[in-house]
């Protein structure tokens, strides 16, 4: 059983071992998001979603948004639930489950996905981007998932572009998930709109959208150009809702990545949206369990 | 004989296999940049250097400040030596020497220095950045020098840190080394004084450059988190003629990495100086031929 726990949404999903999403769900997050109560809630979806082949389990596999410590199964930040402090998440579904419980966040779990079913397959290193509200990472290198030494890399949306710049919710300045994300339409210039309405207005070839998504597509551009100078890697995937609105913004991304990063470097580069879409994390997911 | 090329000067050492120095001498590089012919000078220094042990040889290791191709002993690009471009460096050295020629980017070597005899030994994971004319990285991850896919990982003193900001002389705005290098006295505020002005002025008191070196600190700390949030790595060393100054800037840094990191990762960071100083990337030179 497969869960992605997204800022508004949970999704649900059964997939078998060769990666085929069985069946799926998707409800809101409602108000309540005290941990212990929104747990005990999922563990009760989890229960009528798989039925009478709860048994047959293999295990659960969840991604969230934010820094988790894999190894321990403790949640330990997520900006969307900003009351969570090293929720002992595993555990607290061990009560629930005889079935192994694994977590991890969000982009990793995705990064997983796109290497096992996605466009990342037999790729040894590259890097996951997931583009919504903020921009998480993913990295593999040598084949496997590179998390770090706390379980922490890839937290690229804080990467700072511009040192005193715009003012991010984390309360730091100029994180690229500010210029690069969903945030990005939350200047004077969108004047309200959001990410979802550039999008649609730029698909009906409205002039002031392309405009945004042109600026957007350089912002994200300087960022990879950044990961690329200093990890190496040549290919970037780009899950997350925001890869869907690619077509206005890649040509500007790459334009932006060629004028930051080495001639040889960039002729090497590979920036494609993911194949999976919005499956990569539930596949990811199920693939935390098939892998034990 | 470990070879240290400089944007000014050239370093050549003897080495024993256990990585004491037995004797070393450095020469200002002359106008004569002429790839061909610089090398063909460098081979007569390290002749005259070795004297009579020449046979005696295990190897010749060259550290040089750009981008170079490990495996295939090729130098792609110096920002120092703008007409060197997709230098053969090895094979020529080959032509004049029977034993083993390794070159790499001195940051890499310097790093690889660090981990065999000083400030890294025994760590897994750790950046060494070489703080000088511009700031080179050299990145270890799982106890090796993680190159990247090309051999350009760890290129951080081009990662933009301002979009827009100050104009570098690689030809891009707003790159880390324009802040926290040498290139960080280029400003009008600084009336034409220099890094090394500037450190002797903070060592006489002088308010001015205690602000300069905290500003300094300011800015490296921004591009020291950036690659804690992106690799998750603890360790950093800093080398390179600067970290001399590191009285005057280490505690700044830190407060700026603070402000940008989150807790648990910044409370496990240490930052601290070389302590081979200017001979890490000499130690590391060495190494790559004893490793052999």
């Amino acid at each position: 059983m497969a869960v992605d726990v997204g800022g508004t949404h949970l999704r649900i999903a059964m997939v078998d071992s060769g990666g085929t999403i069985l069946a799926q769900s998707k409800e809101r997050v409602g108000a309540e998001r005290e941990p212990r109560k929104f747990f005990a809630d999922l563990a009760a979806s989890i229960r009528k979603r798989a039925g009478a082949r709860l048994s047959e389990l293999a295990g659960i596999g969840l991604g969230l948004p934010g820094i988790c410590d894999q190894k321990k199964g403790i949640v330990h930040q997520l900006p969307h639930y900003p009351e969570w402090q090293d929720i002992p998440a595993a555990a607290w579904m061990r009560e629930e489950f005889v079935c192994p419980i694994l977590l991890d966040n969000d982009a990793n779990m995705a990064a997983a996905g796109e290497h096992w079913m996605g466009a990342a397959r037999g790729l040894k290193n590259f890097w996951m981007l997931t583009l919504g509200t903020g921009i998480g990472g993913g990295l593999f290198l040598n084949g496997e998932l590179w998390r770090g030494e706390s379980g922490f890399a890839g937290e690229v949306g804080h990467m700072t572009v511009v040192v005193n710049g715009r003012l991010c919710p984390c309360g730091k300045r100029g994180c690229w998930e500010m210029y690069a994300a969903s945030h990005a339409a939350s200047t004077a210039a969108s004047g309200g709109a959001t990410i979802e309405e550039w999008a649609r207005a730029a698909d009906k070839g409205d002039k002031a959208a392309q405009k945004f998504w042109r600026e957007y597509g350089s912002y994200l551009g300087e960022g990879i150009a950044n990961l690329a100078l200093i990890t190496d890697v040549e290919h970037y995937i780009l899950g997350g809702g925001i890869s869907n609105a690619a077509s206005h913004f890649l040509k500007e991304a790459l334009t932006s990545i060629r004028k930051k990063v080495y001639t040889k470097l960039a002729e090497r580069m590979v920036v494609h949206p993911s194949t999976l879409k919005e499956n990569s994390n539930l596949l990811g997911c199920a693939l935390s369990v098939f892998k034990l």
